[in-house]
């Protein structure tokens, strides 16, 4: 790593949105994924990269990669729409990649939570290795208020607990602002996300009490050990265990799919992306407000104004100006990295 | 107070469950609450006082009264459900408390839930002082899964932030297990309920570091200086911030209704208890799980299993195993708590 390092500085590679599209196809498609799905799969991790949230941008390939080649994707798979009732829409992914499953499950949920004012979209057997929040923002676009999650593999415990039991279950949200950029936020209800623990291990470095334990419950600085034997921790205490715990339950048992733990059973120890479900909901504000749903929305713009005034921040804002800068000036890959994915591509 | 709480060992009022619910009749119908009003409140102070939760319980009568008083609420208000969407219940509590509303949306939120697989019942125009759970387990009665979640008043300063926006927004959750009693949690997204903030003061003393700040945005241990002058802090920095925004947002003006601070400035410092919406989204396992709703249900209970193999609490079963006690063996009221109580009723 340290040489990869040291060739950063001096051979970054340059790229436009549209290179990296490229990019994404060509290794994708190398692979044998169908064209509907490396067009899916490579709208999602360019959306990350232009945000500058590398850990599922790019650097995503080699995961994906390696989970074809341990059979945990199906490259052609070809999501199922079902209509199972008027403000429900089930996508069976088929053992694919859950980004095409979700493109081809939206405009069913658009029509439905216009028609009825609240539906979900609920995605069944897939493999998830993309961000939520670029499918959270396909939906403000819309004008909709949305929410997703789902579980991961059983990497944390519950609070007062030591075991791995739950997933790091990320929570997504997202709000329209008119023509500006959607209040986003994409949270794992863990302490930290697991790709900061690795990043850790990785580089040496101890993690923060608070962020795991080791194999006997102890609150533990090493990253290796909570990885490999211990467990991580949920954010919050009691109440981010809750939200974990809500989470396994409504994007797995209540849309007839797996918890963490049988996510992790399935994999077998192959270390594969998590294959399970995934569910988000969709709600109309001009079915919900009332009457005037605009003017109601344009509330918000009020709370928002007093976020900043007082020096916090807006989630999601440091995600936009990456966005902007990105689409101005491109992004930089370290030359490691573009080798790595030069490599797959070959 | 300290007599009343030596009073208080000579001289506790032991009361069941009838008695509590006559004790409640009697006070809000001499006040001139109308008698569903009366029913629907009584009903959910006697609720939270059988599951052993002291600030919604019949403590909670004063408040009323003081609110009532203040002119904060309309004692007779005859809440109006409106059919705005297929999916959408909404109930125009016309400046009641929320309890009747809530009784009165549910018939359509249930039908709507099982219809169209996910419905959302939003409640606006009403003072809320009841908890959330005791809605939620309404609803899991049915079989249904259930989130319900409401703005308060502007307590809270955002993560990062220094003043009071937000309010102490509390999320409650619902999971129905059979016969058994259902998963439910229910919690502020503030580092900790006001109501304990008041009670440290009330005893004169300090509150821990992270429940909140001074006026000058730096972290106190002052429990009046945090509640007079400066404000709460959220659980779980930055994350837990994030959901008391949406939660703002989505039982704000996704339904037509107002912020927190817009319900402070409503109430123009009287101190009455808030005025805002509320909002509950049900969803029928049946139209959700793709068949086999009772086996895909029971994934949960392996969850739940080895959540409590490992000596971590599951979210509510102190309150069951007070209600349990309290069924038995009756409620224990404090001496200066009943006299208060029947000053009131008299």
């Amino acid at each position: 790593m340290s040489d990869a390092k040291h060739e950063d500085t001096e051979m970054d590679i340059n790229l436009d949105r549209e290179a990296l599209t490229s990019l994404c196809h060509k290794v994708l498609t190398r692979h044998g994924f169908s064209e509907s799905n490396v067009e899916a799969m490579s709208d999602a991790l360019v959306a990350a990269e232009m945000d500058g949230c590398r850990s599922h941008g790019l650097y995503r390939l080699m995961g994906f990669v390696a989970t074809l080649n341990n059979g945990g994707v199906v490259p052609d798979a070809v999501p199922v729409v079902e209509d199972t009732a008027p403000s429900v829409v089930k996508v069976d992914a088929k053992g694919g990649f859950s980004s095409l499953a979700f493109q081809q499950g939206v405009p069913e949920l658009l029509s439905k939570a216009r028609a009825n004012g609240i539906a979900i979209l609920a995605i069944n057997h897939c493999v998830h290795g993309t961000a939520l929040w670029v499918e959270i923002e396909r939906l403000t676009r819309e004008g909709l208020v949305a929410i997703a999650c789902n579980p991961t593999q059983s990497y944390m415990a519950p609070y007062g607990g030591s075991q791995p039991l739950l997933g790091t279950n990320p929570i997504a949200f997202g709000w329209p602002r008119g023509d500006g950029n959607p209040y986003v936020f994409d949270f794992a209800t863990s302490a930290i996300a697991r790709g900061d623990i690795e990043l850790h291990r990785r580089q040496g470095d101890e993690i923060p009490l608070g962020w795991g334990v080791d194999r006997d419950g102890t609150p533990s600085q090493d990253p290796a050990e909570v990885l490999d034997h211990g467990a991580m921790l949920p954010f919050g205490e009691h109440k981010g265990s809750a939200l974990a715990i809500m989470i396994e339950l409504i994007a797995g048992p209540l849309i007839g799919d797996m918890l963490s733990i049988e996510s992790s059973e399935h994999d077998q120890g192959k270390g594969s992306l998590p294959y399970h479900g995934e569910m988000i909901i969709a709600m109309d504000p001009a079915r919900l407000t009332g009457g005037s749903p605009q003017q109601h929305m344009l509330r918000s713009e009020r709370l928002f104004d007093l976020v900043k005034q007082q020096g916090a921040r807006l989630s999601s804002e440091r995600r936009y100006q990456a966005r902007q800068k990105h689409l101005e000036e491109g992004v930089t890959l370290s030359r490691a990295l573009y080798d790595d994915i030069l490599e797959l591509a070959s």
